[in-house]
């Protein structure tokens, strides 16, 4: 259950690590805007492993394929379908693992949950589902550019220790973004970022960070009162990207420290609506939005997979060492953690964020043009 | 919209600050639960202003009304309807205010979405509104605990700059909580907290701070892949409460520092299940709970309203002094900001918490239950 | 569960026979409708019992109190709760009725369903939870008369083997529906029908019959494709008024014996738009409304509850003959029957039907509304 | 929107008459299912045009793809996606009938709709699309049957004037209905409908007819009180057909005419449990089901397409005969109507009506399984 989000721009994933493909179906994406693959492709590419140094070796080319919803390049007001084919599935790298579930992973979890679980990788709870998401949010993003003038963009804010400065939300954009592999758009901290993953990867180890998203031209008025406040659905949103541990908007775990006359956002006139001269809000007052960029920030944990030796147990409760390629124990499960992983997945995120934001807005954006 | 939460177990609230009542209907209920209202009524009285010298001093019975659902003390299986009708209403605290909208309120926001807004107080966005999620959390409540044995208690970890030592997952109680008024249950940061509290409310600021939660006998296998993983639907329940400004489970932003090799939970056999050494997963694994307690926290921002002055504007974009009893401008609005609040909303919010943190569980525990 | 209906007009109902009240939430109505009790409860009062020598003496006021959701007499936008309080609840009428399944009611299924039951009278399965949905209905019909001038009109077309003839679809009328406490605007059929029905009722049985209903000024365009097209949306809501038994649109079960030569609807130029010359399809192609008045038929079986002797059998599978004040066997339940019932419900449902309609046409305007 | 179905066992459907394909997503399926392609084939086969005599000539493999869900032919309780590619498209078929809507297609409603219609075909409202409903129905009987022991079978009751007789519901099976291309089992019967849709095919014209469908072994206690009575959601599933003019369950419109004292279903005891003397209910009493069979019937219009010439209008008002091949006026569309079509649909109709059914019932009891 659960593979559907949205009410009105909805959208229902499937697709596993191993299997045939993975895809999505955008059900109530208005007719007639222009979408065709390549709309689509630029971001899964950025998602898609094997683009640099920085990532896992697991090269494919996740080329998308519209099943359905268009026609000459318009949209139909159909469901779109979207598939990616899995190509390169090398389900022997994970099936030694099956008697050991990996700590921190969804082995134990899914297998508790539905008595079965996939035997080579961790089925829904793959990186790989991600792509569902960034295919839809993809056209998410389409519908939110084109009719509504928004813009989104993330970027990485801190790998481990290395926290970057604030950058400048009104201009930072996805080319200064891409600039480097990390996906740091400030120079100084992105090469320091890069040399700690690359130390961390070499100590056969993994790292967390935090991914930033500005929200631009959201219109003042989306988001509804009590449950879909927009922080609310953002952080579900967010939350359900794997990997995820935290989500704060505007002033976030900090505000908290604030005195109320420090944290209030005072109104000022902007442009002939009413703006507001900081923004510790992050763009949403009562769950609606202002007017002003969101701003949120997402904690991604260490990512599971390390090839350290790790001294667990194994689906009996019997001591294991899980080591990548170990010897030290007859019960070793030599390739268990052999698998294509990388030491930090914060770079590939920033796309997925991006989407599950679009998926978010775009959403709240059509609920909120309901008129009569 | 979304006035509705939930899947199987599923609730849908109504009512505003000044309207004639607030109330929940709460459908998907089992039957033959044990139900009257002495059962939800003891959670109101915890979230119910003027319980302390902390709180504002709108005293308000807030008696909570079985409407439906129930007979002889018993669930039907039919929807629950719960009314806390509005006795003190005093509209006229809040006549004046409705030409400036206060700075980091949802009066503007609100009149922006609607084209109208409640003349007096917030609407939907008034903490009044929580009536109906902590009754209807009442109700999950006691599901979770008599059908599942499952426990919730939260507390507060930090007022302001004021931060909490860890207490003991497994033995804090709402008595040890309820201790203090401030809801800390550590004895000498209580002391502190409250201190602080008072000190800010007599400069007539206000401050915020961090609610932590635990939910204990979670059996594992709760939580459903991609977008109802357990972490996501805490967070949309938890960011939907008003004021919340961050969510985080387990290691949280600060796992976003770790090595994989240190964030890690080892798996080791526990009463004939498999456990896990640490919890930095926060009970979670891939989205679906792993048999360890959940642990999450909530950071709110110090409330919008305060005492001192503020400089802002009012609709027109005029500027304004806004000021508790104020005579500084012939534009200013003497009782704007008049009304009763708090100085500081997370003691008053620890059973909020509580109560959402019940309406998503009982509602994976629920879809969990699904068999055939 | 099922409790709501919509999916942006999103109305939640509560209640019972027997209960403190009965209740409906109307989330997702627009703002700055005109709205006060008086427009439901003109409704309310058509579906009461007791307005005439037609149905059952239990007198009601069924007074309407708007709980929350307007200022003023116009919605807010928030959820609109409303509140029908049970006055007249006669329990021990019901009390004997414990042990003996009415033959066609639902004590039987409810019990097996929930392991419990109301005590007194059939639960939900009861007619008074129409209650909530007229007065949802009655919120929706005022948002699609004031913004989109739609009229919806039903009337008794049969009563038992009383067919009443065609009546003029572009002018039938409440007011000419009224006249005859039948709710038959043809006169001559009306007299007929209520002979029948005073004939049935001395006999101690009952009687079921058919109501039209008509769509007028619905615009072209509302409905969706496959899972939410026009009729299918109407005949979940028709068939899920108690005693239902059928539900048919344009030609029904008498199209299915047409010649596509017949049936089909040529189009023709109306007042610069496209029309149909005649009307089989009954306002729809494909699921979506033309422009042509929606014309549907819905089927009511004869009230199970009956003042003759019933042979049947008890929870226990022991033989048992139900009567109203029976004397015939030991077994016997002497009042099982003798609560206030009609022995024909159609003149009553008319409002009930007027009023699921609206619910449907509000929430695929509504969502039709969406622009981008 | 509107292209999922259920709650628990929920389907999301995508695709059109000539894109690359369509397909369906089941989420909500529980593990461990045996599913292989051939489960769902056989139905998709029993759909299929080009079958029989009676059908269209388009034929086409309809070959469907598993692309997600399943490993070693066992579900893992992710969704389940279902892909069957459009192979046999021929757009230039239907390339002129763009300026004229079809009478009593879907091409105008679509066109006012969306502002664009596919050019190929009717888009959603082509029997195609229910490929994606008869592949997810086949996954939902396999788990009826498996888990529940449920069996549904449907057959042909009517063509046109041709009334079968009542079959026997506790034996009727698909081997014999299938015994014959019209899919009556009654043998008389179907012969004359054979004979008169030839007739009729040889006139260039088109029939309806009565599609009935049993469901056995139905538990008692499945079906949601007020909005998810089982024939409420079974009349919504129905009515989504494309073609469908009317439901009724058990006694239906005849119902309608019965006294009370003839229509009550007495109870009786029955293997244990009570079941009724008479099933004039359908299965169904106040929404639930009594475990007795469920019996439904649904009216199908005659196919919109014909050969014979239809004096219509086109999109800008103006004259058009209509007319496959037809030279008669210089407006005429030749090849407009000369798709592929059936003159009467019904036959095909039987595995949709059939997967429509299995839809509803594995939703409801799954909801029913809920356990606490």
């Amino acid at each position: 259950m659960f593979s559907t989000l949205g009410t009105v721009f909805k959208v229902t994933t499937f697709g596993e690590s191993h299997c045939a493909g993975v895809g999505v179906v955008v059900d109530g994406c208005p007719s007639r805007l222009p979408l065709v693959e390549a709309d689509i492709q630029h971001q899964l590419d950025r998602r898609r492993p094997g683009q640099s140094r920085l990532s896992t070796d697991r090269n494919e080319a996740d080329s998308v394929v519209i099943l359905s919803g268009t026609e000459n390049g318009l949209t139909l007001g159909s469901p779109i379908g979207l598939l990616v084919l899995n190509k390169d599935q090398r389900p022997t790298d994970y099936a030694s693992m099956r008697q050991v579930p990996r700590p921190s992973h969804a082995d134990y979890t899914y297998q508790i949950k539905y008595g079965i679980r996939a035997a080579s990788g961790g089925g829904r709870s793959s990186a790989r589902e991600t792509i569902a998401r960034v295919a839809a949010g993809a056209v998410a993003e389409k519908l939110l550019r084109e009719r509504f003038g928004m813009e989104i963009v993330a970027w990485v804010g801190a790998v481990g220790d290395v926290d970057a400065p604030d950058v400048d939300l009104l201009t930072v954009d996805r080319a200064g973004v891409d600039r480097f592999d990390v996906r740091c758009p400030h120079a100084e901290s992105a090469e320091r970022m890069m040399a700690e993953i690359a130390r961390v990867k070499a100590a056969k180890d993994s790292l967390g960070g935090v991914v930033v998203c500005v929200c631009r031209n959201v219109p003042a008025g989306l988001g509804e009162p009590v449950f879909g406040k927009t922080e609310a659905l953002l952080a579900q949103a967010m939350l359900s990207i794997p990997a995820t541990k935290g989500f704060e908007i505007g002033s976030g775990f900090s505000g908290a420290r604030m005195l109320g006359s420090r944290h209030n956002d005072p109104f000022v006139a902007k442009d002939g609506r009413l703006g507001t001269l900081t923004n510790r809000s992050g763009g949403v007052q009562g769950g609606i939005t202002n007017g002003e960029p969101i701003v949120f920030r997402v904690a991604f944990k260490p990512p599971a997979t390390i090839g350290r030796a790790q001294e667990t147990v194994d689906f009996d409760g019997a001591p294991v060492t899980l080591e990548a390629g170990g010897r030290h124990d007859p019960c070793v499960v030599p390739r268990a953690v052999g698998g294509r992983h990388d030491p930090c997945v914060v770079p590939r995120a920033v796309p997925i964020v991006e989407s599950m934001a679009a998926l978010v807005l775009a959403d709240l954006a059509l609920i909120q043009s309901i008129r009569c």
